[in-house]
């Protein structure tokens, strides 16, 4: 599935979401054209960064005209790899997994709920989001038969490497880890951070800058 | 309340969540010295890294003998103005207001969740957290009673500005935002957002790559 033949920065990969959220809400407000100079501005960003960015990834804008807000839109869609569907799993059905579970952008993009696992008796049997609550003894069975490609990961720090663990031994490719610890995985499995204890501390940091 | 003379990165800035809790494991484990080339390998990253990072907030180690864990905790505790108290307040009792009033950490780090708002009359006088969700309406007497520091926004994307505007009109001056739109603020205002939908995205983007 290798989709570009150069390594792209890690900056500009974190900034293409924004990009199409962008070109979304244009095109939602049936804007079909803009040029990279109206986008810098939008965005807050320069013109020439733009340029930059989208060069990276064989640039789709023409001189004069700008670009056309629904083939770029497109064009990210796919290099996000949001042109594919993928299924997803929660563990941990505490208040981050009910929200997580619940949130309505994740199905819309293509990434679906097929079920939410946690070890709580009172939570096991539970509907959370669209599915019922399973007990992680029937998630061997269950990653198994459902093709999971994310594992969003909701649990308490202290348990957080052994699930890790567990599901890319069951393999498991992708991490959306909520639990505020860097997990150790095998270097075929990529996992992105959502650690919002690291984001409150930046916040107390830049309020006494 | 400037702390420093100079401009420290936002990339030594982003560690900085890192390195507190990693040395408030250490201390729980009861390690009180630790050498830069220990520490680094702890945290995946190299010793002359956390020498740099370190010595661009005056630096705290001493040849042949590492750093003090305790001590460097709490100088970085300082750092991160963890050694002050914050009066919290979260706008949206949704599934994500409800994750975050509950999230322990906050209180245990001096952030002290003073109220919650919402406009939905199915919210409003239930309690979440440890707090009765009040209506917007009462928002602006609260703030000014209570010395709100930072704001915790989840509120849906088509009002996140709209909100934005009125706290920070009301003098807030922090903002944990995880609502998903970037916010329009002054200049003396402080954002740092929380964006899940952008992590996904650079989730399936990786998984492709």
């Amino acid at each position: 599935m290798q989709r570009f033949s150069k390594k792209v920065s890690m900056t500009v990969v974190k900034r293409l979401p924004k990009y199409y959220q962008y070109l979304s809400d244009l095109l939602e407000n049936d804007i079909e054209k803009i040029s990279s100079r109206e986008l810098a501005s939008l965005m807050g960003l320069t013109a020439s960064q733009i340029r930059q960015d989208l060069n990276s990834f064989g640039g789709y804008g023409q001189q004069g005209y700008g670009y056309n807000v629904g083939e770029l839109r497109e064009a990210i869609k796919e290099i996000l790899g949001l042109d594919s569907e993928y299924n997803c799993m929660i563990i941990g059905a505490g208040n981050m997994g009910h929200a997580i579970a619940n949130y309505e952008r994740f199905k819309r993009e293509g990434v679906i709920l097929k079920g939410v696992f946690d070890v709580d008796p009172l939570r096991v049997g539970t509907v959370v989001g669209s599915v019922v609550v399973k007990h992680m003894d029937e998630i061997e069975k269950f990653i198994k038969n459902n093709e999971i490609d994310i594992c969003i990961l909701c649990v308490p720090r202290e348990v957080g490497q052994k699930v890790a663990t567990l599901i890319t031994d069951l393999g498991v490719k992708g991490i959306l880890n909520f639990s505020p610890l860097d997990l150790d995985v095998p270097g075929d499995v990529v996992v992105e951070n959502v650690n919002i204890t690291d984001s409150l501390f930046t916040l107390t940091y830049l309020l006494g800058e």
